[in-house]
């Protein structure tokens, strides 16, 4: 590793333009800088080696020129930031220090400088995959665990449906159902995500939504007594679908809409007056607010992990080149389990 | 009054065919029955003279084939339900005694028998107009309330937008919402309920919506700062314009879209992913859920309506053969308030 105020080269994935409609590789360069490994005299920022980075489909908001403070843009030229894990290889601020690990929004770089490192989490645990801490036990993880128990106010014996359901996020929330002793069924856009539902996450059922002609109709088939909680990761047609097979005084956790996030005008949703029927509650919500409780989770989780009673699939690039291609996969479904990039092992 | 046992004529509304798209006088007929005003021996039935009769937008839907137990279609041939106000006749069931007033579901008639009474309220305040027991003091009132105050989560200084503000509804959680001391708007269909709005119900702002060409425009102007709380009583176009305007962590209780009962297909809503962006919590109810908290709903009412914190506009037509027309009238909007329908007066 580079010793104090040594500049090194650092390579970075740029975004090259906003994107509109699906994002391509060539909307990202990768691109050779430099930077300095020290950090100021009385600065509170941090350096840190980046090890994984996380790709997720809430990235693609941020590729596209927006006013809404909440979801910033992108900056044309500039790395792109997102979720990782790193290793501190200088610290200004007095509670992190050198040869620390944390996880936290860090830039698509081989190094990064944060100034405000309080966004960071310290990494305490590494008897497991530290890869997890951009999934499991990172913000995915918290995701699944908030909207599934906050949002999703979930009783045993209920009838859960996720879509999505083999990706980062989906893949616990149906885990979690399942040690609640609900009812899980899921809906994954391959064979293999639909093998991976029912054999390796426990899913009681399962469909290939590209195989379905009618949605409506596989949900029927599924839950032929209607669905209490659906984990929402995909919106448009889906949503309207489950919308009409929702049980009196269901919920439905809108964590992401993702066939939505590449149209040039998202679908229309039309069967809302569902809502009025059936006394259904459709919540947003956001994984920051929720970061404040991380302890609790990752205490509760970690157990979950080391006695096998949750597992984790991950899809791994290897190295930033293939940064690129494994976050434009996320939005044609490449991608098995949660799409990890590995930058360096330490 | 009729005495015991007697078989008097029975003027009824009775629903002539199903409805499809906006209802008609013709769907309904005026025709002339007869009821015996005993109660059979043993029966727990009572029997009501029918006062004053309540048209609610919700009534659309039983006017549909429906498979929804939870809205269950009216019978053809038979007389239309609905709220109403009226005055036993004749008992058998312990709770009630002749010359009882009472609040709840009854037939569109001069006289019901009414087999299931534990469904009425009885009315112990008549210092009030008994109409009220049809409106602010009858199921709108507690959907108001239980909307607004249970639903809304409102708090001190939030801003309030309401759809169909001067309805039987709107009109009550506009004024709710200002004496909670939130900054309130109502859109509404005419000039003449514009102006109720703003200098009856002491909104602090209203529009007339059909004369907005751009309703996110109008909800711009209106909400600078945008909506923390949307009592959605219209759906479609409307819940998309708003969908745009909503704050962070803003709250939509769906009471109602009456801009879609009549449509063969409902309209598109595109806008939500909103609710991810925004936190938006979307969530419909329904007043029976809430009718155990009717002795606190109106002893907290009644007070306000005495010292004239809150007022009460009704649109009232006189007798039986004026009920379809003042049903089909809510859908143009042809009614400026509650809309009530005197069978009787005492």
């Amino acid at each position: 590793m580079a010793g104090n105020g040594e500049v090194v080269s650092n390579k970075q994935v740029v975004l090259k333009n906003f994107v509109e409609g699906f994002p391509k590789e060539t909307d990202m360069e990768v691109k050779t800088s430099s930077i300095s490994l020290k950090v100021e005299e009385g600065s509170n920022a941090v350096v840190v080696k980046n090890l994984y980075l996380s790709c997720d489909p809430y990235m693609r908001n941020r590729m596209t020129f927006s006013e809404n403070p909440e979801f910033a843009s992108y900056i044309k030229g500039s790395p792109i930031q997102g979720y990782g894990v790193g290793k501190v290889v200088n610290s200004g601020h007095p509670e992190f220090k050198k040869g620390d690990l944390v996880w936290g929004t860090t830039g698509w770089e081989e190094y990064s400088l944060i100034k405000n490192p309080q966004v960071l989490f310290k990494i305490h645990h590494t008897d497991v995959p530290l890869s997890y801490y951009t999934g499991i036990l990172g913000m995915p993880g918290i995701t699944a665990w908030a909207g599934f128990y906050e949002i999703c106010t979930p009783k045993k014996g209920e009838y859960v449906y996720i879509s999505a359901a083999s990706g980062a996020v989906g893949q616990l929330v149906g885990q979690f159902a399942k040690l609640m002793g609900c009812y899980v069924v899921g809906s994954a856009g391959s064979k293999e995500k639909v093998e991976l539902l029912k054999n390796k996450f426990g899913f009681d059922d399962a469909f290939n939504y590209k195989e379905e002609k009618d949605l409506n109709a596989a949900l029927k088939r599924c839950f032929p007594e209607g669905i209490d909680i659906y984990f929402e990761n995909v919106g448009g047609k889906m949503l309207d679908a489950v919308l009409l097979n929702m049980r009196v005084r269901g919920r439905i956790a809108v964590c992401g809409m993702i066939s939505q996030y590449n149209l040039t005008r998202p679908e229309g949703v039309y069967n809302l007056m569902n809502v009025v029927y059936k006394r259904i509650r459709i919540e947003g919500f956001a994984v920051f607010d929720f970061f404040h409780q991380y302890s609790k989770f990752s205490e509760t989780v970690l157990p979950s992990i080391r006695e096998g009673k949750v597992v984790y699939v991950e899809d791994v690039a290897e190295g930033l080149e293939n940064a690129p291609g494994a976050l434009v996969g996320l939005f044609s479904g490449r991608n098995v389990g949660k799409q990890v990039v590995v930058v360096a092992k330490e």
